[in-house]
């Protein structure tokens, strides 16, 4: 069987200025970065107002659901209906690249190239926000440094530095230390880039004014009388947005068969809103007939923050909505070993299927057409996918076995004449709560309506954290909750369809650049660490450029 | 009158294609990223031997000395004469953007282009290497937290994290803190990236085989029976060769002349070896008739770096040197203050021109013909500018008064003309030390004969390393010594050429995959600040791309 870098690397690819006019992008809106790569100028020149399909998933599993090899496989699958259509995707993380083996480019014969560039660095946008928010922190200790003119006390300082790699290390640090001409000594710490909420501002904006409106927004702290400084008070808008203006255009590859795809911003969607760039959507809606984007992890994470943050940035709602599932990991969440998945377990099967069954119920109060891939795996017997059938068929809404990671978009075709028909509707958009609710409100109806918790319990830092909120009136924002992908509760062990469970909110931070509030719950971290076998230990690239163990 | 990038901006600049044309570079060979920057893939199909030029300065000053823009100005006055030329340049660190106005890209019509992004990332080189280099730090400090198998004393490690900003807070830090999951505490610190060992390996490695094999030399500390742990001990070196597979590969872009110029790699040469990458000056060997390269701050750091240690790891010694100077420059060297730079003062500028006269002996050692441009200032006096050309005439060598900032090529044809025949030379090349010289002696070798100090002392701290360095035989590599590039001693205030002076070592560190020992003198920091008012506060960008502030 062939690795999927082999698969990649065989494939006969196209130039990229193919594959852009296939959409009809001509060439001075296009900037190539190498023959496979190209960054797209605003504004868009495309005036098509595509159908939108949102592809989101069940809680992932280490048994792994293959969202993005279905978000993939079905671009695929629409090209092969001959139907004009996009791929909305986010661009992966070095961190966990570097850490556990698994990229973010799909797999098999559903993948986008090349696959070792956009894994890597691929067009610079993740180095850029990494230097623009470490810019900002340099500029803020600078400033303290020289005469603190704004006042502000270093140890109220939140906006933390970051890199993009997973370094526990930096997690808990002391800045400052060597004496009067190195800085102000204080405590500080470091996320990775994809949390950062400049990651945020840059995959919800629209231009580069929005993006200089939203980065001047930024609270990076407080002065001595506790009020908020930001970046426009520290007169830095500028130069951020100069240091973003490349990484703010969208970037088009290709996936194996040739299908557009725009692969932009990723912000995690356990610890941020988890979806690629409004720009690369709106690229997809604008230059095609059906644009596919995929949300982070499951549909309680970044299908929900999809719906209730980043559709309504974007302006636009989903058309439909497909939910991805597979065997293994239902049996996975019906307590069956990781090791163990191969054999058929029927049973274990359904006892896991509530999972799936509370996404399909949680997606649908949305107003929108739902539908649900099962992405088959080889060792997924027929009596399981009959169960699993019977079972969707039952929540009240159509499911398709689709086998793309084998087959490419052939694998699909049969989901994708679905969603065309599914996309044909005037179904009004239900949002799960308004802006402008009060903040326990919203808090309780994605925990209630989304997780099915039974109640949502605030430390008391973030009940202090609320009523300053309140008196400042940025509790009429959006939330954005920061969650364990593993489990519709803030447990990552409680897997299938737990009720009755309370959702504990450790603390609130105001992202007013990004637009929302965060909430952050359990035991969350911002900055993941390296396993005791990093991938990195298995990578290699010879003089001609083979590369081996890059997944 | 137009500012830098106002010029920039309005010039019109050819397709990367063509100038890649010029050098009879194919489609294939390259990998454009937009329409006016490429990379050029490895091996090189060029086949050319020619000339090299070396561009080097007096000490540099407030004043500005304008040595880049001289050697852009000169391959424009090369093409001028209809001789095949192509530039090898250094690329910008984004810290010293951020912090202090001026690019370095040159000025005026001697112009690399497109500066702004030159300036801002370029093809991402420098964010590959800062990714490599934190990607091994959180490497070692992974292997310690999983149960360091390697025995690495936590307390010996020497492989500091880098940014590219010039970040003053971060230059002593404690990290680890947090608890048991968050790592192992220790006292670490930030460098630019420019001072990374990996910039420097990078600019001395000569395909993807060199390179990997200098990695896996590094030391990044020591185990707890003092013996040093390399990043081949790690098993790290494939993984960090994967991060630099592109950033290895040379960049082409055009001065506004469109004459080809490979701008790639960056260390400083205060504080490392100071010159473009041996790849880029490569290129510009195999592909033209003429390669002019330049090397960073004055003769006595990058030029003296360059003829050590570079020229000897690209295999080939410059045919000809050029020493840039300045009447503002030696008139500050004369102890005329900044702001009365404009008033014309010949007795300054035969006191400050010593400074020259030292530097021209110096590379006049070196057996290859030196002949010195006048980089001439619209405040420059006729009766300076004779002044200056006699006090030059009677130092046995040539000069020649150049005008490029205002003309272009066209201010530098007359200096093209002489160095065409200069390069017409078998003159042996006379090295300053052999690498198998005592240490001492070689450390005696630069202090004296280019410097011209009386003596170097070592510190008890550096008396310690280099007993530790005979040891272990690595006191047979050359020695790359940081100092201030103000000035002869390792004091920044001693201007002119000072004598009978002690130069002060601090410590010495083997950097085995670069291959030399840094010899750290005065004071000189490896992690830069920003100044009270950084160049970022008047950065701004508007939605139409229009760029203010930078520069």
């Amino acid at each position: 069987m062939k690795t999927d870098i082999e698969i990649s690397q065989s494939a006969q690819l196209q130039n990229i200025n193919e594959i852009a006019a296939q959409l009809g992008i001509n060439e001075d809106q296009l900037e190539p970065y190498g023959k496979y790569k190209a960054k797209i100028n605003l504004p868009f020149s495309g005036e098509k107002n595509g159908k939108l399909i949102l592809v989101t998933s069940i809680n992932p599993t280490a048994a792994g659901e293959g969202k993005t090899t279905l978000t993939i496989g079905l671009g695929d699958a629409f090209k092969r209906i001959n139907k004009s259509c996009a791929i909305a995707l986010r661009e992966p993380s070095l961190g966990p690249v570097m850490g556990i083996k698994g990229g973010a480019t799909g797999g098999g014969y559903a993948q986008v190239a090349p696959m070792e560039d956009i894994n890597l660095f691929f067009t610079g946008d993740f180095p850029a926000i990494t230097e623009a928010h470490d810019t900002l922190s340099a500029l803020i200790d600078n400033h303290i440094h020289h005469g603190n003119e704004l006042n502000i006390d270093p140890r109220t300082v939140t906006w933390k530095r970051v890199v993009d790699i997973n370094d526990r290390e930096l997690r808990h640090v002391i800045v400052g230390l060597g004496g009067r001409t190195s800085g102000v000594p204080r405590e500080d710490g470091f996320d990775i880039t994809v949390a950062s909420e400049i990651m945020a501002i840059l995959c919800l904006s629209n231009n580069l004014d929005d993006l200089k409106q939203r980065l001047s927004k930024i609270i990076i702290g407080y002065n001595y009388d506790r009020e908020p400084v930001t970046v426009g008070d520290l007169k830095v808008t500028g130069a951020l947005a100069l240091l973003l203006k490349d990484a703010i255009k969208p970037n088009l590859v290709q996936t194996l068969e040739h299908t557009p795809a725009f692969v932009h911003g990723g912000p995690f969607a356990n610890i941020a809103h988890g979806c690629n760039s409004i720009l690369a959507t709106k690229a997809a809606i604008n230059y095609s007939d059906y644009a596919i984007t995929e949300a982070g992890f499951g549909a309680d994470l970044g299908g929900e923050k999809f719906l209730d943050i980043t559709s309504k940035a974007l302006g636009k709602r989903p058309d439909a909505i497909v939910v991805v599932a597979t065997v293994r990991a239902l049996k996975l969440n019906g307590g069956v070993a990781k090791d163990n998945l191969d054999e058929e377990n029927v049973e274990a099967l359904l006892k896991g299927a509530p999972n799936l069954g509370r996404h399909i119920k949680n997606m649908k109060q949305y107003g929108k057409p739902v539908v649900v891939a099962i992405n088959k795996f080889t060792s997924d017997t027929e009596e399981e996918i009959n169960a699993l059938t019977d079972f969707i068929s039952e929540q009240g809404v159509k499911s398709y076995t689709t086998t793309v990671w084998e087959n490419g978009g052939a694998g699909a075709t049969e989901l994708a004449n679905e969603l065309v028909k599914a996309c044909d509707n005037d179904d009004p958009f239900i949002p799960l709560y308004n802006d402008e609710d009060d903040f326990m409100v919203k808090l309780n109806s994605v925990v209630k309506k989304i997780y099915g918790g039974k109640d949502v319990v605030l430390s008391s830092k973030a009940k202090k954290q609320l009523t300053e909120l309140k008196k400042r009136g940025w509790d009429k924002l959006p939330i954005c909750i920061a969650k364990t992908q593993y489990s519709f509760t803030d447990d990552a062990k409680q897997l299938g369809a737990p009720k009755d469970f309370t959702i504990n909110v450790r603390e609130l931070q105001p992202k007013l650049g990004a637009g929302f509030i965060v909430v952050l719950t359990g035991k969350v971290l911002t900055m993941p660490g390296l396993p005791t076998h990093p991938a990195a230990l298995d990578m290699d690239i010879q003089n001609d450029g083979t590369i081996t163990g890059l997944f």
